[in-house]
């Protein structure tokens, strides 16, 4: 049996597969940390978030919990996931929690300083 | 005199208030930590990333570093913001280096698991 509430790691998506990677190496740690947990895409790029659902919801998992892979909400974020979510609650009959995007917690600023400190260090004067 | 090469920190943008308040906290330990960095947006908010560069060319600032705030590049980081720079470089006869986006930084891999995990940590069971 499937570990539940599945997590979903929610990423916009592209059509450029150079997009995506970046987003699969950005959630290596996170997958690697949360058993079960699955990159899964808004749109333009597969797995979509309804793949993801409809097939756990197939193989009986009904709660699921979306981690958007955003540093802000924007419409995406408040207006076409949240009505994606409902389409997909409605259709499956399971519950769909959407968390806060990572970025809006204090200790994703912090990794931003490092990252860019470190990205300064190394330019030649 | 200011400090050069002037940094910005080039977010995305948007007309939601709030989505701005989101990258402006995201980015204050940096700006706390790079002296004379600023926040810019590639559009749809202010200061534009135009405004930051053309108000420091005027003021004699000749090198600028653009740290894109964004967890991929897509088109907007491909083809969209080295579009920007070319016509401001040669609109104020200056030189702005375009830096990779922090997300491809696997720092950011790490901060986002953490993150991740906390909040899965303050569901209720």
């Amino acid at each position: 049996m499937a570990t539940e509430p599945k997590i979903i790691l929610l990423a916009h998506g592209s059509s450029d597969r150079r997009w995506c990677e970046t987003f699969e190496a950005l959630a290596e740690p996170t997958l690697k940390a949360v058993p079960g947990a699955v990159v899964a895409y808004m749109e333009l790029a597969e797995p979509s978030m309804e793949q993801v659902v409809a097939e756990a919801a197939a193989g009986g998992c009904r709660s699921f919990t979306v981690l958007p892979l955003f540093l802000a909400a924007g419409r995406h974020l408040r207006k076409d996931v949240p009505a994606m979510i409902a389409d997909m609650e409605a259709a499956h009959g399971v519950e769909i929690e959407l968390a806060p995007p990572v970025g809006e917690n204090p200790e994703l600023g912090l990794a931003i300083r490092d990252v860019v400190t470190q990205a300064l260090a190394r330019q030649p004067a």
